[in-house]
């Protein structure tokens, strides 16, 4: 299975069956997603057109000579038989099923039909991503399979998302254009024919080597045993964080509508989730500023952290922060105050946490701080705080500059450079998982990711 | 008190001691802020230069001949008295007085200056907001009294932030200018000379008509009491939260060092803070969130919830969300659920939470849905979820054409509408904050603040 996802995922050649020209349709949009963007072979597949987005359009996929590695399929669900017939009779690898009208509708010809496509496809030994699902993104390679172009707009880098749910997946990839978080896939299960979590999990964890972190959004599941034990059994390997519906009876049950699963006794899967080494957390941007944390940083040994702040506000409510996230302040050695000491003038707070303020327009002190803080041996990570305006321009700028080495001291600084749109883009964003380094929006943002970052290391390694 | 504050605030005129053409001085960027923005006339005094960012020069405050509203004073700590005298002279009606190096410093001679500035500004009864203070921003008059321009680029609406800690009135206002959050006046109050909270707070309450919720940052207080009973005796006229640091041991003593007062015990505060109607937030996104949302829409008159969602995922995360946050999934009437069911296809969740996902393409229907929601007597208030791809663009047009007389229902609508940004911009920012409708990042955050909503309109009406 694991082959055959890595050539799904990474395709040489792409059939769109359903493809259009028609904005309405759902196949023009996944014909915009792949063209200009995907650099292997695109044929669109349509019996009344012969031009589908500039492209050579095909009346069927026998009509087409080459190998194909991917079907997107698109056409209404009663053609949908027919059309998986002729890919396994082709020998295509794998499928995204975009369309709906299966096991998800009240009328039980919907659940007829999805047991129908399950059987051929086990008779071509065909992976099927959906039905029901808007498709994945593979930023890695520059696939993107799914009705929603502005995906390829999400950076590339390390974070991967598997989500049950469409709508939380578009909602997640939005916000990581927003906030940078940089992801290697993005792909939605949709009813999970034959590709579910666990196979998508081992795949990613196995063979996928530009994924470093899982992030998994989950309502229900049939066999949600089946998921803790792939987890488990890949434990230590790749951090996996998980986000998880159906916690209230409502939610729940609406689960049970939506995904033809119940999602089951939250307190259950709360329990089974840790077993499994997978850490859950409780909102979307918490999912998503954990996965961006630690694809750009290494994970803290401890839970002792040191707060750097610019401003005393900012590094007081980092402080409070702290302890209710399961953190502490780090004591800092009598060397490393000194040194502090030294590189700070007598106005500020010079113990944990340090309000640098005095030293605002001096980068190279700043930066000399942080160094001297991560160097100690009490540090496991440092929460790195400044509320900049354009009159700190130059400050950024060498920050910039200075923040050399800072990766060699292997241990996490999540910072909040908070600066006005349009000022940040240059020098603050140059500095977002850099070196070490990442940003998150706010401090209290800031110290739960780094505290996740925490418990995702003591899960994974923990002693089973 | 309030009349001066009233001038003060929106000045006719404008003088800044210690104006520069250096843009390592404060006095650029607060000439840079007014420059171009501010519509009364603007006085940089300096005795160096001729002409300050194009305007004529003056050697002193005493050098100009018409009156003087507000100084905005910048020079070094030493020379500050004599200006304060020279400003007391003239009948100016108030300081801003950046400058820092007051009671904030270690140095004894810190607090000995301060103590005098008090007196001079006692003798000529003049409002200071200072010392060390990044000064105000007044958006619904176009004045930026500050050293940071970009607050300028904060809409104009009706929250007034009140922060003791110009990094998170920074961070605040920069989160603003993000997420359309449309402000009255963003105001850090430094080392409280002689306005304080109280005076602020009095102000913003009886004097200003443009400000409709009010948002205070708080860290400690030598007289909390002062500003416990002014909130009480203003209870119910506008709507008051706070953020609180302090909340730890060590965010307290940081808070003593800062600002020369502890935090307090926090347990005390929150029972305080209550007792005088002020809804107390967790974080600086909360704060704006719930700001945000009190601006746009009329406050819920109970806690029973309808939740209509385009996709079921986030319509089952945001059912989660509702009852830790204290609010609960209203029931439709049969004559509603009735008419929902008319106008959604079999196929969906159709009691709530809604699965609007079937009449997607249908933005008529969807609206009717809305109305029919809002219609229905036990329901407070409406989470409204959508997260849209390109494909969609037409249905947000179509929304935005249909969303009419929603506010005729006189509840809220806070609204999660995710779209990739750059689509984002036109027709869905279309729809923030207009005709009772708010829109926030999340449907988590959705929900919070429409909690607390609820909670401060409960803590305003409740009998003392």
């Amino acid at each position: 299975m694991n082959q055959k996802l890595a050539r799904l995922f990474s395709p040489h050649s792409v059939a769109v069956v359903g493809a259009s020209n028609n904005f309405d349709k759902l196949g023009y949009h996944v014909m915009k997603s792949l063209v200009g963007n995907y650099r292997g072979k695109i044929y669109p597949i349509n019996p009344k057109d012969y031009k589908i987005w500039g492209l050579d359009s095909y009346a069927s996929l026998g009509a087409i000579s080459d190998n194909i590695d991917l079907a997107v399929i698109v056409v209404p669900a009663h053609m949908v038989p027919d059309a998986l017939h002729l890919c396994g009779g082709k020998g295509v690898q794998g499928v995204v099923l975009i369309t709906a009208g299966f096991r998800e509708i009240e009328d039980p010809g919907g659940s007829v039909r999805e047991e129908e496509i399950r059987e051929i496809a086990a008779h071509y030994n065909l992976p099927i991503i959906g039905p029901n699902t808007f498709g994945f993104v593979n930023l890695s390679s520059g696939v993107n399979a799914s009705f929603t172009s502005e995906f390829s707009r999400i950076e590339k880098g390390g974070v991967a998302l598997i989500s049950q749910s469409g709508g939380i997946c578009h909602l997640c990839g939005f916000l990581a254009i927003e906030q940078g978080v940089a992801m290697s896939k993005l792909m939605s299960l949709g009813n999970r024919c034959n590709v579910d979590f666990p196979e998508l999990l081992s795949y990613l964890v196995e063979e996928d080597s530009t994924t470093r972190v899982i992030a998994l959004y989950i309502e229900g599941l049939d066999k949600p045993r089946r998921l803790l034990e792939v987890a488990e059994s890949l434990r230590g390997k790749k951090p996996v964080i998980a986000y998880k519906a159906g916690k209230s009876e409502k939610g729940d049950s609406a689960s049970r509508f939506h995904t033809g699963t119940l999602a089951g006794n939250h307190a259950i899967w709360k329990g089974a989730l840790r077993q499994a080494g997978i850490l859950e957390v409780d909102t979307a941007e918490e999912l998503l500023d954990t996965a961006k944390a630690i694809d750009a940083c290494p994970l803290p040994r401890g839970t002792h952290i040191a707060i750097l702040s610019s401003q005393a506000g900012p590094g007081m409510i980092a402080s409070d922060a702290l302890e209710p996230a399961g953190l502490k302040l780090c004591r800092f050695s009598e060397v490393t105050q000194e040194r502090i000491d030294q590189l700070l003038p007598p106005v500020a707070i010079r113990t944990n946490p340090v309000d640098m303020g005095p030293a605002w327009y001096n980068p190279k002190n700043i930066i000399e701080i942080l160094k001297t803080v991560l160097g100690d041996r009490d540090t496991d990570g440092v929460i790195f705080l400044a509320m900049y305006a354009s009159a700190n321009l130059k400050l950024v700028e060498g920050m910039v500059e200075y923040m050399k080495s800072i990766e060699s001291f292997q241990k996490p600084v999540i910072a909040c450079f908070s600066a006005p749109p349009g000022v940040w883009d240059e020098p603050v964003k140059a500095l977002d998982r850099k070196k070490g380094v990442v940003t998150l929006p706010t401090p209290e943002r800031a110290v739960l990711a780094m505290a996740n970052m925490w418990k995702v290391g003591f899960l994974m390694n923990r002693k089973r």
